[in-house]
């Protein structure tokens, strides 16, 4: 397929860009979007970055009724040489083109759309906020819209990205969190869509998450749908244990996430040279090394918070204070180092972040 | 709450109606729709009956994102009296309540959304068709609108009620399908969503349905998640196998719709004293049974086909040629009888029609 090239209509209006220290995630949304269609036999096309605006949408179009939509998160950074950096970009499109396999959803060209998303960021780059912490969110998401409400894969859909400010996420530091584990709700199982990105899997877990923070905890530890006993996940991130000096995280199973932040705190542990491991850990065992004495730390990964240290687990009637509830060195030197990378205040060893200005896969 | 008062806003000109022999599934839609909204504090409200017309949605809007959304599907039926009827329309409105309950959706007022219903019917009346085995499709769905990209349950939602004429399911008579057991991928298990009507559901199971048609089956048998090995659903239809001259049906395990069809067949064996139970059954009990010759019948039964009957079953290498591929007596009677109660051919003993014009739940 030839590429495409990308309209762009500016908008005429800019809207008032919020202060710094006034932003939370997700409410606030730039003045631009990228959309493109998908119908047969044409394929992907009409790319266009156009004002951010309402859709209209027949009621009859499938995403209404049948949730085939899936999706994607990642940030842009003003660094510190001024320049505006997306981390690890790639690995979004990759996994975009994964969930949309699993979804039935035709597959997008991954450097087109990451074209798409640093064009769209240019043009909106004053957005980009400039406090410490601070970042500009990027949403792209694939939706169907074919107007018919029989059970069936659609055959048109749009592809679009929106851009929202957000403020830190920890406006005082880094700040453990207590999370629950939850024994009745199950948020996917091998077979399932666990591994894909859709919208269904986050509907699935908000009855699990409403409960939780009605008992004081953050976050639900989730288990295994088939023996509940296995952990997978903390509330939407990734999860990891230090035991007697080895990191460990659940191997990717067929209902994990294969976050992207986890894969970079894999590989900069392992840069490190400290012992970390995916496997499957039950969560008797891990209560058995508290006994121990043997837990020294818990965090969970994901693209909003980075790490997110626990520093408390209820299991039943059971308490875990993990490191006395603060956060853990390890926890610490991952989240001050992937931060570090992604705000230019350190050293890229990975080629980890991409330039908006400049093309991909060529990094800067 | 007072109870609201519904707008009427009827549109200029009218669509034209397509004839009936003409007729498919869900991709013509008629003159009106039903919308509700959903807001705090004031609840749900601006209930309005108005012309058929597409929404005008933010891209932010909660439901592209984390598919918090339910639906409900039923049909309207034109009588030999010629009076419009809908067939236990009650049960559809209290399982919405509990597809709300699973996601966080708050709950609607059931009579007042099945009295809305019953008024947008009784608005498009000349869409429902003339002809023996077509109907009016009903579609009643909650979308979540509000503009926020967190993952939380929404404070904004659209009740919407849409309305498709749809064709006869059987143009030349009841016909056995081909179903094959599915061993990869898992439509849900318990703890998920799988008794709840909602979006994701439908969007996990397109892989499995898009990969079995392509190897000439129509369905596929849904496994248990958890043990692979227990029946649930077969497509998007509850399943019944009689076996030995008792008829077996899945026992609703917390990952089983509790469809309506389903429990109208349940009733009728019992009122005809044809020995039914629910209980669980795995897929290699089938087998013995099949090879004992003792599988008498299988069949599906769902609100767009009312039976199904199966003809063939794939399971691994293994073929199950059931009733000589032929529908099955029970199949064929309890067909009859549904149908024959919604068309007003035969008396409905059981109260389940209800008309139009006449006020819930005071019955004809």
């Amino acid at each position: 397929m030839e590429e495409q090239t990308i309209r762009v209509q500016r908008c005429e209006t800019k809207k008032e860009k919020p202060q710094d220290d006034q932003l939370s995630f997700g409410k606030i949304f730039t003045d631009h979007m990228f959309v493109m269609d998908y119908s047969e036999p044409l394929g992907w096309h009409n790319a266009s970055i156009v004002p951010y605006q309402p859709l209209q949408i027949e009621p009859s179009a499938m995403v209404f009724h049948y949730a085939q939509s899936v999706f994607e998160g990642l940030k842009a950074y003003r660094t510190d040489n001024g320049s505006i950096e997306l981390f690890r970009p790639e690995k979004n499109m990759e996994r975009l083109n994964r969930s949309n396999d699993r979804l039935c959803i035709p597959p997008i060209d991954e450097e087109f759309a990451l074209k798409a998303i640093k064009q769209l960021v240019s043009i909106d780059r004053d957005w980009v906020p400039h406090t410490e912490g601070t970042s500009l969110y990027i949403r792209p998401f694939i939706i169907s819209t074919e107007t018919y409400i029989g059970v069936s894969a659609s055959t048109r859909y749009k592809f679009i990205v929106i851009l929202s400010p957000v403020g830190a996420y920890y406006k005082e530091g880094i700040n453990p969190v207590k999370i629950a584990v939850e024994d009745e709700y199950v948020r996917t199982v091998k077979g399932g869509t666990g591994e894909a990105k859709t919208g269904g899997n986050y509907a699935a877990s908000l009855k699990a998450q409403e409960l939780v923070a009605q008992t004081g905890y953050t976050q639900v530890l989730w288990l295994d749908g088939v023996e509940k006993k296995y952990i997978e996940e903390v509330g939407s991130m990734n999860v990891f244990f230090k035991i007697n000096g080895e990191v460990i995280t659940p191997k990717l199973n067929g209902s994990i996430l294969s976050g992207i932040t986890r894969s970079s705190v894999i590989e900069l542990l392992q840069h490190w040279d400290i012992p970390v491991v995916e496997k499957r850990i039950s969560i008797e065992e891990l209560y058995e090394a508290y006994q121990r004495g043997e837990l020294e730390e818990a965090f969970g990964s994901g693209t909003a918070a980075v790490i997110s240290p626990i520093g408390e687990l209820k299991w039943g009637d059971k308490q875990l204070i993990i490191n006395d509830g603060k956060t853990g060195d390890i926890s610490k030197k991952v989240y001050d180092t992937i931060t570090g990378i992604q705000y230019g205040h350190m050293e890229d060893p990975f080629n980890w972040m991409q330039n908006i200005e400049t093309e991909s896969p060529v990094k800067h």
